[in-house]
């Protein structure tokens, strides 16, 4: 942030008055301009004893396989947000059943809520920014394949959960991956 | 947001290629500037059969009480964010024990994630943001007296699960207040 959204003239980094962070502040116009994590909100879409993936076409981790998850929208809920990307990213209707997970990635200020939903009938195919749309058994998930760290401790997860027939919410931190 | 925070020149309202929603646009750089949900973490802090409530020295809703709770900052994460609430308004020091309630309210574009937390010792003192702290009996919270309809949603579930036993994450919605 360079400009004043509020006013266009240039802000500086400081801590305001009452604060005990620095944050982006105009000195023209007095406005505190605030940075705040991002939710990323998904699901995991079930039909029968498969779940379905995609895989990205578009950066980062082109290639990749993932499950349909992005950033939530203004005057959304979290369901409605998990609900819209499964549709967006791989053109099917689900029912959200299930908070499943919570992540945080707080070294890139991001919380995954990520949900279990219930495919309305076994209908995909490819959304916008997925190459390929696919069913997978739980025993057959591309481990080696997968786009993000967060979605390998989710499914690493959901697949021990539902062999053993858990299902409480999960809660925790995903680290950065290590540097290659 | 009148003007670009990357160049300062002003921006406009409008769908970017390849996106299905308005944002703000930059003509000048190109910048498109995304506005999504913030996070209020919070804390029901427990000691022995009470819970810790805070009555707000802020406006909106200035002299009602309410659970700590407060914008999630980058860089952390949600135990984090609540804890950090807690010592904030309370002064008190809480050990995040479980994920108790993640509730939308989309009116305001925001999402609430509350946690139960074990108060380490019974020691606390009103915050900057507080007037006074106190703890309250499950049995005496100042129901007429909460500052807002999901601290009052939140409660209720809380009390309920409390006197019957039970523990599950609650997901919901809590719409806009009544006009009055």
């Amino acid at each position: 942030m360079n400009y004043c959204s509020n006013c266009g003239a240039p802000v500086s980094r400081k801590v305001p008055p009452g604060d005990n962070l620095p944050r982006f502040v105009c000195e023209t116009c007095q406005a505190v301009h605030y940075q705040n994590p991002k939710i990323v909100a998904g699901c995991i879409p079930e039909w029968e004893d498969k779940i379905l993936l995609c895989r990205r076409a578009i950066e980062p981790r082109y290639g990749l396989w993932t499950i349909p998850a992005g950033f939530m929208e203004e005057g959304e809920t979290t369901e409605q947000a998990a609900a819209r990307e499964a549709l967006e990213e791989a053109v099917t209707d689900v029912e959200i059943t299930a908070l499943y997970a919570v992540f945080s990635l707080p070294h890139i200020s991001q919380v995954y809520m990520i949900f279990r939903g219930r495919m309305r009938a076994p209908d995909f195919k490819a959304g916008s920014e997925s190459l390929e749309v696919r069913l997978f058994h739980r025993d057959a998930i591309p481990w080696d394949s997968l786009a993000f760290p967060v979605i390998h401790e989710t499914l690493k997860r959901y697949v021990k959960d539902r062999s053993e027939g858990g299902s409480s919410v999960h809660v925790g931190i995903v680290p950065p991956p290590p540097r290659k």
